[in-house]
C-alpha cells in the first residue's frame, strides 16, 4: 500500500456529519453552520524545520510562511479569512527572540488581511520546530470553488511564475485573496487550487476530482527567473540538483518544484480573453498565463515543437 | 523573562479583528461568525510522542487522548463539537498499522459526540510522532462559560477524582460534554475550566482572570484511587518519582498532577446543595464534590486539620 493508498483508505472511513459540505480532499474543508449565505472554511497547515523551512531561516519570514500557506488555501477556494490559531512545538532553551521573530512575522501578515491571531499553545517538541496553523474563513455560498468543477473545454490559468520557489520565493509569497476574490465576482471560475504541490501534481488533483483529462501547451507555462538560473547553475554543477533525480530543466521545475503557491483555476474558454484583459488592467504586475485547456478524455498530456507527450506527478515522460 | 511572560508578551501583541469574543487565555477562543444565537468555538490542541504519550502508548489510546483534549476544552465552555482537521507529523518508514490505529481511536471517539473528522494533513516529523488537532464547535450565547466569571462567595466545585492520571486515566479520559451541558441547563455556573495542568495551576487561571481568591477544603479533595497507591508505591521506593521534586503525597498528586480532564466550576454558594442532589440523580456514576469556595480577596489558600496555608502553582506550602 503506497502512503497515498493508505491516506485516501484512513480518509474514507472517517466520521462525518450534516455540517460537512466538503470533507477531505479539498484546499479547506467546507462546513454549513447555519449561516444563510455563507459558507465557513476550516484549514489546518503545519510546516516542520528542516522539512518545509532550514534551521537557519530567518524567523519572520518562517511565520510568514506558516500563516501564509493556509490563506492561500483559502484563497483557492475564493474565501475571507477570519481567525488563525497557533500551535507551536519548539526544543527546550529555544531562544525567545527566535520565537518572538516568528510570530512578528506572522502578525505582520495577519494584520495585512485582517485576520485575528485569536490563541495557540507553545508545546515541547524536543527536537525540532513545528508550527501548525488552524484557520477559519467564510466564503459567499454562490462564490465558493472546488477543484472539482473543471470542464471539457476550460481554459486552465495560472497566474504568476513558478519553479525555483527554494530559491526564495517558498518563505515570502503572497497569499492570492485579492485576486481570487476578485476573480469569481467578474468570471464563472469552474474550479481552483492552489500550488504547492507543484503544477503537475496540483492540476492532477483538480484533473481527478473532476473526471476530466488536460493538455498544456509548453510555451505557455509561466518560468520564474529563479527556476531558469537553477537550471543553469544545476547543469553546470555549481549548485547540486534540489533532489536525487538530477538536474531539471527550468521547464520541468516549473512543472514540479512546488511551494509557489499561485493560483490554478479554470474558466469557459470563450472567457479567456475578456479575462486576460481585464486581468492587466486589474493586476497589472501579477502575470497571467493560459497554459491548456481541460479536456473530456482523462490523461494529461504536454505539448511542445516536438509533439505531445504524458505528463506524470513527477514531470513529464521524455522522448527518448 | 520566564516563559510565561514570554507568552503574555506575545499574546498581548497578536493582532484582532471584530470577530473575536474572547482571544487567548480561556478554553477556547470564542467567535462571533455572525450568528443570531450562537458563538463558534476554536481551539487547538497538540500531543507529542515522549511528551504526552510514550512510544509503546496504544495507538488507539493516543488518538483518543488527540481529540478528547480538545472536546474536554469545548466542554469547559458548555459547548457542542462540529468539526475537527487533523495534523499528524510522522517519522518515515512510519508503521501504517499504527497510523491506522491512531485514526481508530480518534474516530470513535468522535463518532461518540457527533464530531465531523473534516480533513487534515499528514507531514514528516522525522523523529517522532506529534498530533495536532484543530476543532470547531459552538455555544449557545447566553450559556457560554468563560474562566473569567467566578465571584466571590462561589462555592467550587469539581467532576471525577484527581491525580494520579499518568498510571492509564490520561489516555482513557472522557471529556464532560454532557455534564457541562446539564449544568449550564440547570445552574447558573459562573466560571468554568477544565483540569488539564492540575486543580492548582487550572484553579489559578480561575482566580487570576475573575481578580478573587480561594480557599480549598483539603478533606474535600476528591484523590483518586491512582494518586493514592502511587503515593504509597513511590513512598516505599516501589516506583520512582513523576519528577524530580520526589514523592508526592495523594493530596498533593491531586492537587498537581495534570492531566484529569474533569472539569472546574463555581456557582453561588446557594445553590450548591440543589446541584449536589440533583447531579446524583443524573450522573451517578460521577463524583461530584464542593471542594472550597472564591473569596473577595486575593491569594489561594488549603484549610486542613492543621491550618489554612497559601496553595502555589507547584503544590502547596509546607508548615515546616
Amino acid at each position: 500500500m503506497t502512503e497515498f493508498e493508505l491516506i485516501e483508505k484512513l480518509c474514507a472511513g472517517l466520521p462525518g456529519n450534516t455540517s460537512v459540505v466538503v470533507g477531505p480532499g479539498d484546499d479547506c474543508a467546507v462546513l454549513d453552520l447555519g449561516l444563510p449565505d455563507r459558507f465557513i472554511l476550516f484549514k489546518t497547515d503545519a510546516v516542520v524545520e528542516s522539512v518545509h523551512f532550514t534551521a537557519d531561516a530567518p524567523p519572520e519570514k518562517v511565520g510568514h510562511k506558516a500563516l501564509g500557506r493556509c490563506l492561500s488555501d483559502i484563497a483557492a477556494m475564493a474565501g475571507t479569512p477570519t481567525a488563525a490559531l497557533v500551535t507551536i512545538g519548539l526544543p527546550k532553551q529555544f531562544d525567545p527572540e527566535r520565537l518572538k521573530a516568528i510570530y512578528t512575522g506572522m502578525s505582520a501578515l495577519a494584520k495585512r488581511y485582517n485576520v485575528a491571531i485569536a490563541g495557540g499553545e507553545t508545546t515541547l517538541n524536543p527536537d525540532r520546530v513545528v508550527i501548525s496553523i488552524a484557520l477559519i474563513g467564510w466564503v459567499q455560498k454562490n462564490r465558493c470553488v472546488l477543484r472539482s468543477g473543471a470542464k471539457p473545454g476550460d481554459a486552465i490559468f495560472v497566474t504568476g511564475e513558478l519553479g525555483g520557489s527554494i530559491a526564495g520565493k517558498h518563505l515570502e509569497f503572497e497569499p492570492r485573496l485579492a485576486e481570487a476574490h476578485w476573480l469569481t465576482e467578474h468570471f464563472d471560475v469552474h474550479a481552483m487550487i492552489d500550488l504547492s504541490d507543484g503544477l503537475a501534481g496540483d492540476l492532477r488533483h483538480v484533473l481527478k476530482t473532476s473526471q476530466v483529462g488536460a493538455e498544456l501547451l509548453a510555451e505557455a507555462i509561466p518560468i520564474s527567473r529563479a527556476a531558469r538560473e537553477r537550471a543553469r547553475a544545476t547543469t553546470e554543477e555549481l549548485l547540486p540538483p534540489v533532489d536525487s533525480a538530477g538536474p531539471k530543466s527550468a521547464l520541468l521545475a516549473a512543472l514540479t518544484d512546488g511551494e509557489d503557491f499561485e493560483l490554478l483555476f479554470t474558466v469557459p474558454s470563450g472567457d479567456a480573453v475578456r479575462l486576460l484583459d481585464s486581468w492587466k488592467l486589474r493586476f497589472p504586475k501579477l502575470r497571467l498565463s493560459c497554459i491548456g485547456k481541460i479536456t473530456a478524455t482523462e490523461g494529461f498530456t504536454i505539448r511542445d515543437k516536438h509533439g505531445t507527450r504524458p505528463l506524470t506527478v513527477h514531470g513529464y515522460v521524455h522522448f527518448e
